[in-house]
């Protein structure tokens, strides 16, 4: 087998591996917590389902690609929870010393499409990347709505916090941060969200 | 909400069930059933990586698309294992409700191009289908000769069977096809995939 196709079989086959990294959300249903390999699939399929909402026009072709590689540096880096502010720190470093060694894998201008698409997506500049990032706000929002705000609740995230992510939606989609405001502040006022951190 | 929006985002809910839809196939490093979602995700990534070896030229956004979209079906319909006779026989009739009920969930624009994709997929003539067929093979032979084919020992199917077919992977890659023979080769000579039924 040439050297080429070997090497992407070889990256073809670490990428399995995405499946085994898990995340806080869960999914519909009150079920298990998401692999990342299903948030990408599932955040690929939004995103072509929803690109009329983009606020500028967009590649779909490249938006669902960054979906579909963004956390493939979680092999090695693990899930950073959004709400987690100390793995936060450390997250940028985690995930560049993975993106190196996974994409090597690749024949060369392959490395070079996938570490420029990844660090495309990370930069959040591009229409593609923004509407992109929209998706990684927005599909885990939706499964966390469906089972009444579940994952806020368990790691006792405030109002407050899930704006300071979600207000990013806005860049990628105005009217899908429509959206989001509204299943926010009806979950503030369920108390599924609450809007100050509980007194200990 | 406008009307449009909701539908695209029960839609959106909806085909998150597809990760509860789990597989024969087993992923690397003998890990658990791998489910829908997850094959679909994988599938679209190996299309792009590899659409070089398509026979034809592709539309490889289209590819990608049916290998995103192909088994949202099996939310109803449930995975038929690719060697089960008995299964294969009523798959048809169990898809296509399952098609006219999830499909219509979406705007009719989306319904008719989401089925039309399906169609298309299933048809198995275009060169966009052929390829993303190609993939819907290759994926799980590459996860399963990691697994020294531990997935055709468990169901006890022959080289015969696997053959009849893996053989059409050729009509979407000769190259793919050249892959796939000399691993289920070496497979038969390992003894993890036996020529003939072993007499009971």
């Amino acid at each position: 087998m040439d050297e080429r196709l070997r090497k992407q079989l070889v990256f073809s086959l670490e990428i399995d591996k995405e499946k085994n990294i898990f995340r806080q959300t869960h999914l519909s249903g009150h079920g298990r917590n998401e692999n990342d390999a299903e948030h990408a699939w599932h955040m690929a399929l939004m995103a072509y389902l929803l690109r009329e909402y983009a606020n500028e026009e967009v590649d779909i072709t490249r938006v669902m690609l960054m979906c579909l590689i963004h956390d493939i540096v979680e092999i090695d880096a693990g899930d950073t929870y959004a709400y987690d502010e100390e793995e936060l720190k450390t997250q940028k470093a985690r995930e560049e010393a993975a993106k190196e060694r996974i994409f090597s894998m690749l024949p060369k201008d392959q490395k070079e499409e996938f570490t420029a698409l990844f660090d495309e997506f990370e930069e959040y500049e591009t229409a593609d990347s923004k509407f992109a990032h929209a998706m990684d706000n927005f599909q885990p929002l939706i499964l966390n709505n469906s089972n009444e705000g579940g994952d806020w609740k368990e790691h006792g995230v405030t109002a407050k916090t899930v704006y300071s992510r979600q207000n990013k939606t806005r860049l990628g989609s105005e009217k899908l941060f429509e959206v989001t405001d509204r299943i926010l502040k009806e979950n503030i006022r369920k108390g599924s969200l609450p809007e100050e951190k509980p007194t200990e």
